[in-house]
């Protein structure tokens, strides 16, 4: 087995074929195997094709050290991982009878009779050990081939797949000697070519890997470095994370973990500060970005959504601001979280006023918006311009607010 | 060109098999190409890496008529997607002049210079047309290679990519000569197996295909049928169509593009009335999921989050009610949507109360939850007690409440 071990991961059905489903297995797996240091190679997803599927797992082998297998362990004539890898591995199934009472019982348990299909679930080949699955009636597989390379297989439910994986597989694989220590780095307010161009000195470094994602509400960026134990790893990733956090001073919000809104809600704490909103374009979804996050009634107490004018001015909102300068404009923006703050007897305000689209509103074009952040002896402001469809200009309105809360609490 | 047509997805890019995008790009795909009748033969998802990415465009052609590559068209280096298409066809890629153009007066209207990286985004080559991209700064390609094949990039935001998929793509593709059509049923508060169960005759049946979907508010039935001619295929389609509905009564909200929101939305302009919502749990989601859809604000005139009690109070609930009976109480639920109701004046208000975990409250268990509408002369209640994450308790009181308003208007 060599020191860097590979993998690819392979997810087994029909109906991931016709999007029937959205493969999230794949994704949880592919984050446990680079936390294992494994290198994920390739993923595919194959019909529930024998031959197809026998051919998957021998490419798969030539190029990886291990092929996971997710799918395809049901009762019927179409689940067919378990065939697949008998004729690779050229052995012939056999029911086990201990894997048979276990299932006859699971079935008894459940009150129901065992249907004839399902005793293809208590099948094994001599190169396999089973995984058990107590959540659900097909056991995995955990198969040795002669030439040293492991096949694993993996129950389609995610649940079932979850928690096989994390307790009866991760301990089976070859340990590798090698340490990875990873942090993210998360930023907003800068664009990803932007801020690659920033750190253009580390992304093309070998050791420690660097690389940038965009996010839903900016980009992060990524530093690992495998070593032989994990005080070395730490050791080459830890000073680039921290130059990268001195060019980008005023962008990084946090590390790992953290979410905007946990780090806002982090400093409003330490300040013992509350804060409230008040939207229009963004109708909610910046006070549903801020609730998603555990315990945040700690500092926030609610919000209003103002769709309609009269809403903004049952707040407060004085009706001369809106014929004047408009709805979608700084000062009702401004006037908006004054409101709030004031009706809604909190710290902080913030308030978005803008054109969510398809139609124009007040001559201004849909992605035209504007943010007032309101708090003690502070008031902010920031504009948005930016076209896009309905949910992407409410999504950059949102993370434009939340930036504004960020750099001024 | 075979009559059957068949494609194969690859995903690229390192994040993919990190683990830290989940691919829904994929799934969309495989269900518009399932509708077109072509086949799906297999995706892949491999990294950021151009000899791979050459190798798996090669594999997948030498399978399939079409291959569809989504990501990879980013400004950065690691984006190589161009790159290697470039290679296959073995011809030199080369600046659009008219592209070139079109990508610098995007970032002006965005009031920001162009990165030099970005000019990669105005790559052409010989083989390829332009898939335009209004919404973002990639456009993609449609290659027909030498020996009849086809190959599509997309860009990997999911927005751009289902946009230039719909709009650009699907046009261009090969037309087989088999029509197919489709209706999709949409429904709401009753659950898949239950539903499987009532139209069992309908799901096994061949001509039409019946198929069931588990979707964020209900569970869709989708019913196609592919024939000579589209008015042959809708004779197939429609009778199965209506029966269906006939056996669901009370459960089908609406068809193909409605959604909950548009059906209260028709309804209520119909009506001429007007409604708005007050939150706890959900914290401003209903309102987000409300103000979604396009134009509601002819009906929808706002929503308060009274995440603390004493905006409950401020609105108007009584002390007394939040005291006797709890935050997450009917009593409560009531006199939120009451007050709501009377201080936004609107004909309906809608409101939710509950706890969305991880922590209890008031000695009740995450999950559980009040809703309650207010109408001319209605007062209806619904109860959620479901236990699970702190994103799925506030979805699913979402859901009930929508379908409280549905039931009841």
């Amino acid at each position: 087995m060599s020191e860097n071990l590979v993998a690819e991961i392979i997810s087994v059905g029909t109906e991931l074929l016709l999007g029937e489903i959205v493969d999230t297995n794949a994704t949880f797996l592919s984050t446990r195997l680079r936390d294992l240091g494994i290198t994920v190679y390739r993923k595919s997803t194959v019909g529930d094709n024998l031959e197809r599927l026998v051919e998957t797992i021998k490419n798969a082998l030539t190029r990886s050290d291990i092929a996971i297998l997710g799918g395809g362990l049901g009762p019927t004539d179409d689940d067919m991982t378990r065939e697949a890898i008998a004729k690779y591995v050229g052995e012939e199934p056999y029911i086990d009878s201990k894997l048979y009472e276990e299932l006859k019982e699971k079935f008894a348990l459940r009150k129901r009779p065992m249907p004839a299909n399902n005793a293809k679930q208590a099948w094994l080949i001599p190169s396999a050990v089973t995984l058990p699955n107590p959540i659900g009636t097909a056991p995995g597989w955990f198969v040795k081939t002669k030439d040293g390379k492991i096949i694993i297989t993996l129950p389609g439910p995610p649940q079932e797949m979850t928690r096989m994986w994390i307790e009866e597989v991760e301990d089976k694989l070859p340990v590798s000697n090698k340490c990875l220590f990873h942090k993210i780095i998360h930023t907003i307010g800068l664009g990803e070519s932007f801020l690659t161009e920033k750190i253009a000195k580390y992304t093309n470094l070998a050791v420690p890997g660097v690389g940038t994602y965009a996010r839903g509400v900016g980009v992060d960026i990524r530093v690992a470095a495998v070593s032989n134990n994990i005080e070395e790893a730490k050791q080459i990733v830890e000073p680039v994370v921290k130059d990268i956090c001195d060019i980008l001073t005023g962008y990084v919000f946090g590390f790992d973990d953290d979410t905007i809104v946990s780090v806002i809600k982090k400093v409003l704490d330490e300040k013992k500060q509350s804060f409230c909103c008040i939207e229009s374009l963004t109708g909610g979804m910046l006070a549903s970005q801020i609730t998603s996050c555990e315990g945040i009634s700690s500092c926030f107490k609610g919000s209003i959504t103002s769709y309609s004018n009269e809403i903004k001015e049952l707040v407060g909102v004085k009706h001369e601001t809106i014929e004047t300068y408009g709805a979608v404009s700084k000062e009702t923006a401004i006037e908006m979280a004054e409101n709030a703050k004031k009706m809604l007897k909190t710290d902080w305000a913030i308030s978005t006023t803008g054109v969510a689209g398809p139609a124009p509103l007040e001559g201004k074009r849909p992605g035209t918006a504007w943010i007032a952040l309101v708090g003690p002896n502070v008031i902010a402001t920031d504009f948005v311009d930016w076209p896009g469809s309905r949910e992407m200009v409410r999504q950059r309105v949102c993370k434009t607010a939340l930036n504004l809360i960020f750099k001024n609490i």
